[in-house]
């Protein structure tokens, strides 16, 4: 069978070229792959391929990659994520440097990576998460998985493991990007984890089969991460960490970019505190706040949770008043009530009343008594003197 | 020695409404006090004062004060913070309900009240603070005093002792501000820490000596606090915790609000986040931040920490990538770390011997190996060849 010359094209150039590459990206859009490769063959973007382009390595490359489950996905592909990876020209277009499209991907999963993405959000942090990091980024892939928002995270320890595994939980897609080949295995303790998230999902990476990981790869790889959610959740992030390139990368492509406060005691929480401190951020506290922000306005309203309810909630300030000057543990006439609460006297003997039916004051022998109101227990009372 | 009319007539119409009284206050001044309160007598403003317009006890209130060692601060006096207080006069001016100036306090304290709320801050919270809101608070309040900031706040237990205590700690001046008599000792727990704030600061309150506290003195009383310092921090805050009310009232003040980030999974947290969401108020994690907000441009900056430093900081990117390329775990040739790197050989050519200056790679008999640099143990070498 012969492979089509297209995808050997971006196999070969996938090979040839560290992305970001943006002179050999423009060259691809503008001769199509297949003459793109020819001319790098031919010496042309050495800048960017002069190193590798002797590498022709398609043909084994899309060998290995099968043999390992896994298969080229190319711009010409249907389930190709277009429309999500547009930001990231739209990026360069406004002179975001570093905004370039990749070439095509290499990807193993188990559902095409356009409806994987279709609904998603990026939840990404710290390695080092602490308990509560691990805890929150758990709750939220959870979360959003229950509300089929698909989670777009690494595969790092810490923040990027526990949302995958909050998400798979829920029985939900989740998608990890890698900075290095889909192959690889890295990190070490989390291959069975990629193992699952491809069943249930998809793993997929710029890089070749084999590509060993590089830290640069890894921030190269945040455009992304951030590219292919429809906004970004910082969970915990040291005052350096790669979750805040993510961050910045996702609020130069437009996308709504937010971050869980922790505590200020936490240096796991510092980064996240320093996105909502200047901006960048904003604070999140719950899945739906999440889903709020990505979501579509008037559809994905996040519910306000009520505070808890007070028998006095809804009395008028003046009637409080008279109420609060019933606790002083002994019965009141109404003038002494006058008094005590500033209110005048015909207003009091019309609150009074009013307060009696609510059960939150009773008349006994000594006077007027403060009650505890139909919500709590109706019947006792605060009056000593009873 | 007979006592000034002026100071007489205030005490007396201290007395005599529940503050805030909008039209008794409008009436004196336009009247001044001691005319206002001869038309109170008469009964003018009868709304706010009929309840209690019978009860000429100024007399009796000063020499109870005088007793317990406190003593009526009144607009005439040079003490009076008349700056601050302005802030309420001019958002009432604004149309903001409620935001009407003491007609006098009961001071009892070591220091010019003016004097004290010079350089002041609010810090107020939960009652029910968690390990983490205590500890924030006394920090807050420690490190505050130790910037020369005086803490303003209530009396009661959690967020407001914390804070207090803070503040004593540090040797500096921090003032309570209460919702009952000065003399009341509410709460009862507090009644030491209340002597020892009086004693290195001071305590004060609109109501006469022996007024018993209200959950509606409260919600008045938060007014002062939010005017009396030149910002508001929340430490933590229920979702219903009086705390956002001082914070709502410093916003509409115009007063810089504060809340501090704490644990999503915190409901002492909620309503610090919903003030941050809300944009009220801006997140802040130190007391450097604190004083920024509340400072003066340019002379109260907090200084930005500097993240850790790598010993690959300030590296060309291009530069950086032939350094990760050397982190195989094997020597090599500068041909073959331009093909792992995607860099030209020239530029590797150009980059290898700066790594050796850097500390950054060795030349070992298999090749060019990564080293850890200057800053860490620059003699060893991840270079598994040698």
């Amino acid at each position: 069978m012969k492979t089509d010359p297209v995808r050997l094209a971006r196999a070969y150039l996938l090979r040839v070229a560290e992305p970001p590459a943006p002179s050999l990206v423009a060259l691809i859009n503008e001769e199509g792959p297949v003459r793109a490769a020819e001319l790098v063959r031919r010496g042309a973007v050495a800048e960017e391929t002069a190193a590798r382009c002797h590498l022709d390595l398609a043909e084994q490359d899309l060998a290995r990659a099968d043999a390992r489950g896994a298969r080229l996905l190319t711009p010409e592909d249907p389930d190709w994520p277009g429309w999500q990876l547009l930001s990231l020209r739209a990026a360069r277009t406004r002179g975001v440097p570093g905004m370039v499209e990749p070439i095509a991907l290499w990807f193993k999963g188990s559902m095409p990576l356009n409806e994987l993405v279709d609904r998603a959000v990026a939840v990404v942090g710290a390695r080092a998460a602490t308990g509560y990091g691990d805890h929150v980024a758990n709750e939220f892939g959870f979360g959003l998985a229950e509300r089929q928002v698909a989670v777009v995270s690494g595969a790092a320890y810490g923040v990027d493991g526990a949302a995958h595994r909050g998400a798979l939980a829920a029985g939900w897609t989740t998608l990890a990007v890698l900075g290095c080949g889909v192959d690889v295995g890295y990190p070490v303790r989390h291959t069975d984890l990629l193992q699952r998230i491809a069943e249930h999902g998809a793993v997929v990476s710029e890089y070749p089969p084999g590509t060993p990981p590089a830290r640069h790869r890894f921030l190269v790889r945040n455009r992304l991460i951030a590219a292919l959610g429809a906004g970004t959740v910082v969970v915990e992030a040291g005052r350096r960490s790669g979750a805040r390139n993510t961050a910045s990368t996702a609020h130069s492509l437009g996308k709504p970019v937010m971050a869980v406060p922790g505590p200020i005691t936490s240096a796991m929480s510092v980064g996240c505190h320093d996105l909502l401190r200047s901006g960048v951020a904003a604070p999140v506290c719950s899945v739906d706040e999440v889903v709020e922000a990505i979501g579509r306005i008037g559809t994905d309203l996040a519910p306000r949770e009520p505070g808890p309810q007070r028998p006095t909630d809804g009395l008028d300030p003046v009637v409080l008043r008279v109420h609060e000057a019933l606790n002083t543990g002994l019965g009141l006439s109404p003038d002494q009530v006058s008094v005590e609460s500033g209110v005048p006297l015909d207003r009091v003997r019309a609150a009074l009343p009013q307060l009696e039916l609510a059960g939150l004051a009773v008349r006994k022998d000594t006077g007027w008594c403060a009650a505890l109101g139909r919500m709590g227990t109706s019947s006792s009372s605060r009056c000593g003197g009873a």
